[in-house]
C-alpha cells in the first residue's frame, strides 16, 4: 500500500502538535550558556523513547488505516514506530541494520514490536522492506522521506514557539535524512535553519549546495553518530530544505564526544552522538548564536560501554 | 547575625513556589514505569544548578537583607547560594569539605562564591561557618534547618501538584538533613511522604522513630551519597517530620548505583548518587506504588570518573 504523499505543510505541523500535545508532555526548553550567550536547548532525548522521533512516528501512525506498520530504521524511528504502534494497538515490523546499538534493538523489542534484521553493507534497507510489505502487506512509515513524519517532527517547532512565546531566531539541528529540520522549517518559518551533519555524511548539507540528491558513497568514513548516516535523504525534504536551510555544517566524532561530556556536566543529560551533534556544532563556534536562538538535543539512546569510555577520555 | 527562625508554613511554600516560577521553569515531571506501576519522577537534576537546591537558596537569600550570605555545604546548597547571590548581587561564602566532590568544587566557585574548606573529620563545620561569620558579619543560610529553606524546597511540592492537577498520593524523597522533605510535606498535606537515606546514614529515619535528633556515630559507614551525610537533622525539620512521614527505609550503594544506570537508560538523565536514592528505593521496592506517586530526582552533579565506573559495573 502506497500512502498519501502530498506536500507537507505548516498546517499540518500545527495539526500534528495539538494531537501530540494531547499524549505527550513538552520537552523542557533549558537555558544554556555558550560562549557567553545565553541561548536555550530543547532536550528531546527526554522524550518516553529518548527521541524526537516519537513525534512523527505519533502523526504517521496517526494517518495508517490498516493494522501493520512497517518501517526501516537505526534505531530511534524504531522506537517511535514501535511506542506509537502499542498505544494504538497497531502491529510493528522494523527493519534495523544488524550493528544497530544494542540499546535500541532491546528497547524496540521491548516495545512489542517485530525485529527484522540486514547488513549495512550488501543489503538495501528499503528493498528488504518493500520484500517484507510484498509478503504481508501493511503500510511503510518512512524514516524521513514522508509527510506525516516531517509534520510530525515540526510539531518540536511549534512547541518552542510557545515555549519562548515568540519565534526562534534560528533552530541548529542535527540532521540525518532531514526529516526534524525539514518540519522545523515549515513550522518556524522565520527562523534560520542550520543543519549539523557528521563528517563525511553530509548528504544533506550537499544536496542542498547542488540541487539534487546526494547518495554516500562507498568510501564514506566511520562516525559515532549511528543515528545520522542514511544514504541519501529524499526528494521531500530536499524540496522544503533547498531554500530555508542555511549551508549545511559538519562535525568530528572528537567535537561530537565532547558535547556529550559538556551536556553530562552542565545540562545532566545523557545524549546519544546523533543527539550532541547540533551542540557540538554550536560549541566549536561554527553556528552563529544570538538569545532567541534553539539548539535541538535530539537523542539520548546511548550505549553505556561507550558513554562510559567517552566520560573517562 | 540571627535569622528569623519561626515555623515553615504551607502557605510559605506557596509563596516560595510563585516567588520561583518568575525566575525558573518548572521541571520536568516524566512519566516513568516500575513494577509494573506507571508513575511520576520529578526531575530537580534538570534545575541549572543541577539540584532542588536552588529553590531553598532563592527563597533564602529573597529573606536576607544584607549583602553577604555564609552557608555550609557538601555542594549543592553550596551551587544554590552562589547562583541566587549572583542573581540577587549578593557576595557568598561557602564553607565546604575538603573531599566535596570536584565537579561541586568548582561549578560553586564557577558561580563567583569564595569557598572556605574544612575537613570532614577533626573539624565541625557549624563552627567553621560561625567563625567566618564572627570575623566577617553575613547572614547564615543553613542548609536544611531554616524557615525559607524548608518553604523554598517546598515549592517542588506546589509545581507537582499544578502538573499533576491533584495531590499526588505519595512521594519517595532522598533525606539528608530533611530540608526537602519537611518542606514537601507542608506543600502537599495529603501525601504520604517517604524519605530514603543511605545505609547507615538514616539519621533522619531514626530521629522520625525516637522522637529525637539522632547524631551518627563515628562509626558511620562510607556511602557514595555525598549530598545525604550531614550528622544530624535539626529540631525545625524534626518538628515538621514527626508525624507526616512514614517510617524511614535506606538503601545501599549497590542499589543506588543500579538506580543511576536504570535513570541513564530510561529517563536519559544523569543522578548523581544522591539524587539517585528515593529511586533506588522505588526500584527495590522498599516503598509501595501507585499512578499518583512521584519519585523525586534530586541531584545530577554526578563526578564524571565514578560515573563511567558505574555504567561499566
Amino acid at each position: 500500500m502506497i500512502r498519501d504523499t502530498s506536500f507537507p505543510t505548516r498546517k499540518g505541523a500545527h495539526a500534528a502538535a495539538t494531537s501530540i500535545a494531547a499524549i505527550l508532555p513538552p520537552t523542557p526548553l533549558l537555558p544554556v550558556e555558550i560562549g557567553g550567550v545565553r541561548c536555550h536547548a530543547k532536550a528531546e532525548s527526554l522524550q518516553p523513547i529518548g527521541a524526537f522521533k516519537i513525534r512523527g512516528a505519533w502523526w504517521a501512525l496517526s494517518h495508517v488505516e490498516g493494522e501493520l506498520v512497517v518501517a526501516v530504521s537505526s534505531g530511534n524511528h524504531a522506537q517511535g514506530v514501535a511506542w506509537a504502534a502499542r498505544e494504538m494497538r497497531k502491529r510493528a515490523v522494523i527493519v534495523m541494520p544488524r550493528d544497530a546499538p544494542r540499546v535500541k534493538l532491546d528497547n524496540t523489542r521491548a516495545l512489542g514490536a517485530e525485529i527484522v534484521l540486514y547488513d549495512r553493507t550488501g543489503e538495501d534497507r528499503d528493498e528488504v522492506a518493500a520484500r517484507v510489505i510484498a509478503e504481508r502487506g501493511g503500510t511503510l512509515v518512512h524514516a524521513f522521506g514522508d509527510r506525516y513524519v516531517i509534520e510530525g517532527q515540526g510539531s518540536a517547532g511549534v512547541e518552542i514557539a510557545a515555549q519562548m512565546g515568540r519565534s526562534p531566531s534560528r533552530i541548529v539541528v542535527c540532521c540525518g535524512g532531514g526529516g526534524l529540520a525539514a518540519g522545523l522549517s515549515l513550522a518556524c518559518p522565520e527562523a534560520a535553519i542550520h543543519i549539523v551533519e557528521p563528517q563525511g555524511w553530509d548528504m544533506v548539507g550537499r544536496a542542498i549546495a547542488k540541487g539534487e540528491i546526494v547518495q554516500a558513497g562507498p568510501d564514506a568514513p566511520a562516525t559515532i553518530c549511528d543515528a545520522l548516516q542514511p544514504t541519501a535523504t529524499k526528494q521531500v525534504n530536499l524540496d522544503v530544505l533547498q531554500d530555508r536551510a542555511q549551508p549545511g555544517v559538519t562535525v568530528t566524532d572528537d567535537e561530537v564526544r565532547s558535547a556529550q561530556r559538556w551536556a553530562f556536566a552542565n545540562l545532566r543529560l545523557v545524549l546519544e552522538p546523533g543527539g550532541a551533534a547540533a551542540l557540538a556544532a554550536a560549541l566549536a563556534g561554527k553556528v552563529p548564536l544570538d538569545e532567541d536562538s534553539v539548539i535541538m538535543l535530539t537523542g539520548g539512546n546511548a550505549d553505556p560501554v561507550a558513554f562510559a569510555r567517552t566520560l573517562a577520555s
